[in-house]
């Protein structure tokens, strides 16, 4: 145990620890909620007013998560720091560990991870199979390189991007000028990627405690709608020689970036059964909401146990199969699940709803698991119930 | 659906809907755990600081539940207010009725329950086997009372006892003074019970939504250790006629008292294989923690849902038996789980911390349930990893 009784017990309570997280949404929500079952306290640093998390956490400070001195702030109220995305800077996450603070995952995992060129370099160099992948500085070296791995290609953002932000497929010379522009890449880093003809999307979360303990759960399958995730099935319908292959690049790919806490490997699977790491979430990730209901330990749980250098949690299912499905907004409006009367009725569906008050088109307001005999029964259950819920609609 | 889009969201986020509980103990903790899964957000009027459920309520009022304009100052600031106790005073609760306020359970219903002879005078009036009791209102009272009801008796107070707090056996004559003085007699409503020589404790949780529709889970076995509930097991281990039996007098006794929410209702075994209505809780209950891990919907969500009228979810459970261990303060001290990471090492061992500062000998602290495929492992990992942690003791 790293840590022991809370000393800064000035404002509520607390007989466990006291965990502050950088960024206020879902996944802080999710993390919080394992927290406060332990005992455990939140307090989150994130720019927005009225994100998910804040409704539980016992403080909530407002601003700049890139900005060092309210990431300072932060971590002078807890006593371990973590993050719900990859997308604040590892320099400015570097200062709360040159001043003594515990943070996990590091700032140089972060780092490895935020930048994805540096991410695949480090991943290809340690022997994971990779898409092959190339910096480019200009348009004229996207021709270059796209004449060497093949049309299409697919050009990317290095920071930031997510659910398909950031990315934009090139079917040829045509098409560069526009996507160049569209991904500023004047003024950002991109680089370039084959295009990947995959048959499937696999996932695997592995979760890795500060003494290097390692637990993966099972090998699943995510199927995307336009960029974003839509459905993952648990397990996945593959034999247990490529399942065993997979969860060892998984579990391999944290080991390369010396992660701390639970991370989110997504692969893609080649029609030859080759799994090639597509990139990898150094955080809990949507693939792994599942594991809440299905699985004696969830994400969440285990996240946490590892940042407080607390024994991991059993991985195991409790039933044969689960099948999570996303709830996204359909159009903007406000936040209401409209006909969540209908979803509760389905018998086994369990609904997450994130509390935000707007939504979006295709913004994440919530998921549905449900539990089965096999994926079929699983599936059917989570499906009529996404299927009564809309977020954006009129009501 | 009886509220709609939350209207009064003023401070935070709010997809759903606005709870308010009277009480911040643990038990308004885990219910207000899963109204946050389900994007609702919680409100707690609660007397003393540093509750357990404070660190996940967007406002806590503080003051006596028993003041009217507290509870109307809670009532004003969400959809629907509900409790976690039976001792807020049903008149002050009526004045939110009377104000056009909901409350779930009604103050009917908390009225009926919280004085413990009405109680009895109603499950009896409805043909539920109760033992015989009889209201006293002096000591000679009892010493008639006793010789027609046969030696011992157990002295009650009418209100607020819980957890054998509030009861006293008496052998014999000469055991009267001291108690009556003990309970405050002269200014205290008692009563007296026969001595049930039971041979086991049930217990069911029932819930009831605002349509009369109504769910049990399964009949459990309660175990008592210095009459507080040490242990849990799920389901009990008696034919399926008597667990017929004990759900039907379960059932009727929440429609006796016009129950809208979840219920806790405890019963004797005789070793005539009859069942005895001991007491009815008006409210999530101890006995049904075993619920959030080994049924598809907790008491806790099914009482979210039955107070919003919304559907109830499925009572099934998801593994074939369940044991929750309750976790005591074993002297005065700090609230800290001392040994947690020894406990965290027991596989599929759920830990609960209820997150309270100071802890006392027999304060509830936490609980612990394992799932397993017979009771029998489900108490040896329960019982392994209780044995693990210890509160108040020094570290």
């Amino acid at each position: 145990m790293i840590s022991i009784y809370n000393k800064i017990n000035n404002k509520h309570i607390a007989s466990g620890h006291r965990v502050g997280i950088v960024g206020g949404g879902q996944l802080a929500k999710m993390i919080g909620l394992s927290a406060i079952k332990l005992g455990c306290e939140i307090v989150i640093l994130e720019k927005t007013k009225k994100a998910p998390s804040t409704s539980l956490a016992i403080d909530t400070l407002y601003g700049d998560w890139n900005d060092p001195s309210n990431l300072l702030n932060l971590a002078n109220m807890v006593d371990v720091v973590s993050l719900e995305n990859e997308f604040v800077d590892a320099n400015s996450l570097r200062v709360l560990e040159e001043a003594g603070h515990r943070l996990y995952p590091t700032s140089t995992t972060i780092g490895l991870v935020q930048d994805k060129l540096h991410q695949k370099q480090a991943l290809s160099d340690a022997g994971i199979p990779v898409i092959p992948f190339a910096a480019v500085n200009s348009q004229e070296e996207i021709i270059q390189l796209a004449d060497q791995l093949g049309w299409p290609v697919v050009l990317k953002t290095r920071r930031d991007g997510y659910d398909g932000k950031g990315n934009i497929t090139l079917n040829n010379v045509t098409d560069i000028d526009d996507a160049w522009s569209k991904l500023n890449g004047n003024n950002q880093k991109l680089y370039i990627e084959a295009f990947c003809h995959f048959t499937g999307e696999l996932a695997v979360m592995v979760t890795r405690g500060l003494n290097g303990e390692m637990v993966n759960y099972p090998v699943v399958e995510s199927v995307q709608k336009d960029h974003v995730c839509h459905m993952v099935r648990a397990p996945a319908r593959i034999d247990n020689e490529l399942s065993d292959a997979t969860i060892k690049l998984a579990r391999k790919a944290v080991e390369v970036i010396d992660g701390e806490g639970s991370f989110g490997i997504e692969m893609f699977l080649t029609k030859e059964n080759q799994i090639i790491l597509n990139e990898m979430a150094p955080r809990v990730h949507n693939s792994g909401h599942y594991t809440i209901e299905a699985c004696e330990c969830s994400q969440f749980e285990n996240h946490m146990r590892a940042i407080l250098g607390l024994p991991l949690g059993s991985t195991k299912m409790i039933a044969p199969a689960a099948v999570m499905i996303n709830m996204l907004g359909e159009e903007q409006g406000h936040g209401y699940p409209v006909g969540i009367e209908h979803a509760l009725a389905v018998k086994g569906a369990h609904i997450h709803v994130y509390g935000k008050t707007t939504t979006n088109i295709g913004r994440k307001m919530g998921h549905i698991t449900a539990l089965g005999s096999d994926i079929n029964e699983a599936e059917k259950i989570a499906s009529k119930a996404a299927s009564c819920i809309r977020f954006g609609a009129q009501k």
